[in-house]
């Protein structure tokens, strides 16, 4: 993209998000979204003196505990167990006391304090005047990141100032293990928290480096993290360092006159591996080299590193929306929250969370492939492989599992960090079967973007047959020559145990076609994995019978058998205060209503647009639109597609903006606990899908785009075999473009039922299509349509 | 029934449950087996010196404690306080030194051990003769009971002989709160167990008397007991008694020369009351009371009248099975413990485990008004209306438990002791609500057979009128015009949450017009209800248009919508190690497969057989006989009932043999956590009205009695209306007769479709009706046919 070229010395505040004093009542939510992460170490951003603070976090992607899991009336396959994300030991600490009182901007007299997000620099920024009680004032500034190169290096550098003096300060930089965290299990979507997770085995002091080793008390993991500190001060100032079971401590002292500053310059390095991996002092030593490395290396090198890695990065990833600063500004937070998320390397996947909190336990849900990974397959496609990868080397806990459930196939955990099912709520969670199809669908997504057929023929196929099996297993055929899958929950959570959820019975068709499909590309590595003709032959007529629930009289598709039959919801009768309606109703009133928490059928129209004809997603989306109360964030961006596709644009922008504002206005005042990374990528997909009508269902990319008035111009990238498509929209038209493939190279795509073919330095041009007319905006429920802005 | 007035000298094995020796190793089912009760206290058949004991337990009806329930992922409505059983301080303690070494079955030599369980006296014997390690001989006797007539005391006469001398014997009688009880939570149905329940407020003694008053750390309840003992020894032998917090301890000590006895009388009084009741010292001068009553009374006094309570109770509990002495003594043991379960005085009803274990945590479920209220409305219908009473006492909060859930009217308990919701798996609890109609069904048929019209214009009218708004409120019309009740589960616990449970749709029904015929004869007490002339023609209509599944392309009914389009269950595939289902397989593949684990849509037909053609029936059993597993004690009984309505008696003496032998043969395995009271009150229902033909659901008796060839003679007795109507049934006639009826009573009945009137004094005799021939016996499915003897 072009504007991602420009340098310039004044920041450019459409890249930076900033939050001030006036935001220290909202400090989880702040701490969230100020998160830093390369995918592997995640920092929460917290104030380097970590007090205040809602729940500091450092976390390492994998690094968990667990704990027992106890049921009033437990059952067969009820998981026993479960992980839950705990911290490593916190770097980010830089400690002040001045004059004997500590730094701490609830009191004294704040003059100014502010933190900025750059998300160019892929760093957080900390500025802050202020005097303490006794009346000394000081100047303190900060830049901290995690290093996108370096995956095991967080590093600071923290500086203050004497403004008046003379004044006594004492700095502590610590490395903290089993810092204390607030439980809020009020809420079933928080965590569980787990005191002091940590126990001591290594602790290594080398001048003013460190290291500190511990291990967990249940999931046999062991984790190292080191400091390496430069400080840059006056001669008079005194330092000294000391180590502790979970505390690396580096302190300066000394006074300060007007004008003096000190500098502290911190190097962070962390690692985990199971316990029979490497020996405690291996890595203690291998932690201390890579911190020992970066201090060598320099603050200023590691800056560098930094921006040359988001400048690649945000290459594909930017999205221009010109028209709306604000939204602007939040999409571009959603894509660096995206990009820091993931990794290209190892087998890593995305949590929920991301490494921004420890909501959802730090589990790994079906939003990863269902929201995430559709966004990273075109705009970084090597972090969904690693992301595809990690599940493939979980495929033998999903044997075991299919086989403890005495199902057929592989079974993948609705929720997990280590690859056992960590679900509690088995109708929320095991019964939501469609997660394996999400896999699929995932793999298939990424091999067909990228041609990438060494993965299709590898981890792909065992992906694949794996996940086929289990439907072909699971699926049963009526009388009537149908097939249906009964008994299980699809994405809505209002609804569980329902029969043929159409969403489910779709991606299992997509499921066994593609592993069908796979099997006669690779026949030898199939037969490798034991299938044979027979069975792919069961897996094409499965899905040739597969059943799409559809109510006749009203002419609608059913989200499940029967759905459109049930009560309908007294919306009429629900108050404002009733919602999240999960806080308010039990399950038995809501499976039973015809309530819709999050898209279902509408999420199946968004991936399946060749199952229904226009006219029937113009009467689907009416009546569920009309019905989905959207408690979950899963549930804007795919509404938000649909909307625009049927010319709905004013909504569907609303939609747009509930999603990529979820996180930076705390919609549904759960930030704290982490952001949403499927309500982030969500975000892309109501632009890209929404407005730039592209799907992926097909052989090639197909667009479709429209746009509401308050976008004047749309860009986006993405990566289809190797190469980058950028696709422009404005009012007029719609531009499409190779701006860094090599002459010769051609990508085909469709525009608006047009076959074209876009040749490197030939941008092809099209006017936009007419906005789709299927009436007015559907009614959504009481109170329940998205504001805007 | 004649035969209960015999008396001889020698002890009529007719009537005695015998265990020995070689019964050992099955200790905690002979605890429970030989359990004694009063309905109000339960002691379990522990051995008297304690040891060795699977589970001690000395139940007051209502006493508990309170615990949290955690669970993984909390959901609104789940209960967050569970009620669990616990064990007042036990008082059948008679510990034996000999020599210093305690008496211990396991140790020494046994040359003789019994216990015996005498039926008609009510009372436990036991007869022991032993030698100790150090080789002294002893012989133990010993006669428990728990007085029927005084609710608040049990009593022990215990001897012991010295049969080679001298030997030095030391006794302690203790009173002991507290006791240790193992957990067992691995298994769902186990109870959760509570460490030292008991906190210690009181301690009396007063010579050889003491009490001991305990209240409780969450429920608060306060507990008191007292016990007060008459030693006979030779003068020699002295005396002493000690108080501490968890124990009263009376002690005789002394040598006995060959042929000496001593014998201690201990007499034993409880109490319980919310802490807000009678004062601590109050409550143990209560119980001191009563245990000194007793005391002086004397035991012979105690046995005396127990067996007058009994040979009343008796009268019309009696059962004559000529042809199979083994379960002649079965059914008699299993009407002892129905009549020993539950009290005519005061409200309180009957666990499901009546006061036997601490199985289910002691709570009270839907067996009692299902299986064990059905049998007591006709041999004890003050009680049956005492356990009403308590479901009426507890209408508060089962309106408050409505208005959480946002239902309408009064939602009752799945589980509980307190009155509060307990179960702690919605799915399977809270969704049951057909508990509701249970309750009301169960008022209905008590009005029924005693004409108590009080009961109806109080009690029975607010549990009919609050019942029937739930089912108002919960009901939705199609536009077809039909009441459907949807998302709730039915009695078969291998399905939930169902659409159009026909059982629970024909129960919701009875309610519906039951409400509203009560309404229509007590208008005034209606009225101050709040019922209003509308609200009864909703009621009605809802009655009128309620859905009853069918699948006429197979020509069964269903037991919910669409179940007979469930994939089967893989029954050759399913080993015998495989059951009970629910410990091997997932809910996910027993819910969704037609596999069910307990008469459902066939006790429907027990409860409705005007619903279903002779043809229905005969179609439906086969279809569902071929898909039950009867992992649930509660199935047999009603397969029974419609094994002999269909004419398969020997399948149906099988049903029964399996029903009446559950817990006197451990069927189950379960039966050391406490007797299966519903499947002891199963086992009356598989008799009269399987093998008699009884149904109540018209305004008169009716009955179409069929022997199989096993049971030469079949009698049993009926309360109508407060007259004793006794049924004899022989292979060529069934006699009805009214025994103790003035002259001038008449009892009017159907007999296989003819209106008999019935005389006092003028028995009337019918021949037997022909065996009904529906072919030949539908099988079950492999390996699940019922084994008979």
């Amino acid at each position: 993209m072009q504007r991602t070229a420009e340098r310039s010395s004044a920041p450019d505040e459409r890249w930076r998000i900033r939050r001030t004093h006036d935001d220290l009542d909202r400090l989880g939510e702040t701490e969230s979204v100020f998160a830093l992460s390369n995918g592997w170490l995640g920092w929460r951003g917290t104030l380097d003196e970590g007090r205040p603070c809602d729940m500091p976090g450092s976390y390492l992607n994998g690094l968990h505990e667990r704990r027992k899991l106890n049921y009033p009336e437990d059952g067969h396959g009820f998981p026993q167990l479960s992980d839950t994300v705990i911290s490593a030991p916190n770097a980010t600490l830089v400690r002040l006391w001045v004059d004997g009182e500590p730094l701490d901007v609830r009191t004294g007299t704040l003059h100014h304090h502010e933190q900025v997000l750059d998300l160019r620099a892929g760093a957080l920024e900390r500025l802050t005047e202020w005097t303490s009680p006794g009346g000394h004032t000081v100047r303190i500034r900060s830049t901290r990141l995690v290093s996108l190169p370096r995956r095991r290096v967080g590093a600071v550098e923290w500086t203050v100032e004497a403004l008046h003096g003379p004044v006594e300060l004492r700095i502590c930089a610590d490395l903290l293990a089993n810092e204390r965290v607030e439980d809020r299990a009020d809420d079933p979507r928080a965590a569980a928290v787990i005191d002091d997770p940590l126990v001591g085995e290594v602790q290594q002091l080398d001048g003013s480096a460190g290291a500190l080793v511990h291990r967990t008390g249940h999931s046999d993991q062991r984790v190292a993290a080191a400091v390496a500190h430069h400080p840059t001060a006056p001669d008079h100032v005194t330092s000294s360092a000391d180590a502790t079971e979970d505390r690396i401590r580096f302190s300066l002292a000394g006074v300060l006159q007007p004008g003096e500053r000190v500098t502290l310059a911190k190097f962070a390095a962390y690692e985990w591996q199971p316990v029979d991996g490497a020996s405690p002092d291996d890595l203690a030593d291998q932690v201390m080299t890579d911190a020992l490395a970066a201090r060598a290396d320099g603050f200023a090198a590691l800056r560098a590193e930094q921006r040359a890695a988001l400048d690649a990065a945000w290459r594909t990833a930017d999205v221009l929306l010109d028209g709306d600063d604000k939204l602007q500004l939040a999409i571009r937070f959603a894509m660096f929250h995206l990009i820091q998320a993931g990794r290209p390397d190892g087998d890593r996947t995305i949590p929920a969370k991301g490494l921004t909190g420890n909501g959802y336990d730090g589990h790994v849900l079906w939003d990863t492939e269902g929201y995430v990974l559709p966004v990273l397959t075109y705009v970084a496609p090597e972090v969904a492989r690693s992301a595809l990868r990690w599940r493939h080397a979980h495929l033998p806990q999903a044997l075991e599992r299919a086989a403890e459930l005495r199902l057929t196939g592989a079974t993948f955990p609705w929720r997990t960090i280590g690859g056992q099912e960590c679900s509690g709520y088995w109708p929320a969670g095991t019964a939501g079967l469609h997660v394996n199809a999400d896999i699929a669908d995932a793999v298939l997504r990424y091999v067909a973007a990228t041609g990438d057929d060494d993965f299709l023929a590898g981890p792909g196929l065992e992906l694949l047959v794996a996940t086929a099996r289990l439907w072909a297993g699971f699926g049963h055929y009526t009388d009537d020559g149908r097939c249906h899958i009964v008994g299980v929950t699809g994405p809505d959570e209002y609804s569980a145990l329902v029969d043929d959820n159409l969403f489910t019975n779709l991606m299992a068709r997509r499921n066994l076609r593609g592993a069908a499909d796979a099997v006669q590309r690779h026949p030898e590595a199939a037969t490798r994995l034991g299938v044979d003709p027979a069975e792919v032959t069961a897996w094409r007529a499965a899905a040739d019978a597969m059943t799409v629930p559809y109510d006749a009289k009203r002419g609608v598709h059913q989200q499940s058998a029967g759905f459109t039959e049930q009560p309908e919801w007294d919306f009429a009768g629900t108050s404002e205060d009733d919602y999240p309606l999960l806080l308010h109703f039990p399950y038995l009133e809501l499976y039973r209503h015809q309530v819709v928490k999050q898209a279902d059928l509408v999420l199946a129209m968004q991936r399946f647009p060749g199952e229904f004809s226009a006219e029937e997603k113009a009467a689907n989306f009416a009546y569920y639109q009309a019905r989905t109360v959207r408690d979950s964030s899963l549930s804007a961006s795919p509404q938000g597609v649909l909307a625009a596709e049927l010319g709905h644009l004013d909504l569907a922008y609303d939609l747009f903006t509930e999603s990529v504002l979820q996180d930076l206005e705390d919609l549904g005042d759960k930030t704290g606990d982490g952001l949403h990374l499927a309500s982030l990528g969500g975000a892309w997909l109501a632009l890209v899908q929404g407005f730039g009508g592209m799907r992926d269902d097909r052989e090639l990319l197909t667009f479709d785009p429209r746009l509401p008035d308050r976008i004047e111009r749309l860009a986006f990238s993405l990566c289809w075999h190797g190469q980058r498509l950028l696709v422009t929209l404005t009012a007029d038209q719609a531009r499409y473009e190779l701006p860094d493939a090599p002459t010769g190279t051609t990508v085909e795509l469709w525009h608006h039922g047009e076959r074209l073919r876009v040749s490197a330095g030939e941008p092809v041009t099209r006017p936009m299509p007419p906005v789709p007319d299927f009436g007015p905006e559907p009614p959504s429920p009481d109170g329940r349509r998205p504001k805007g802005r």
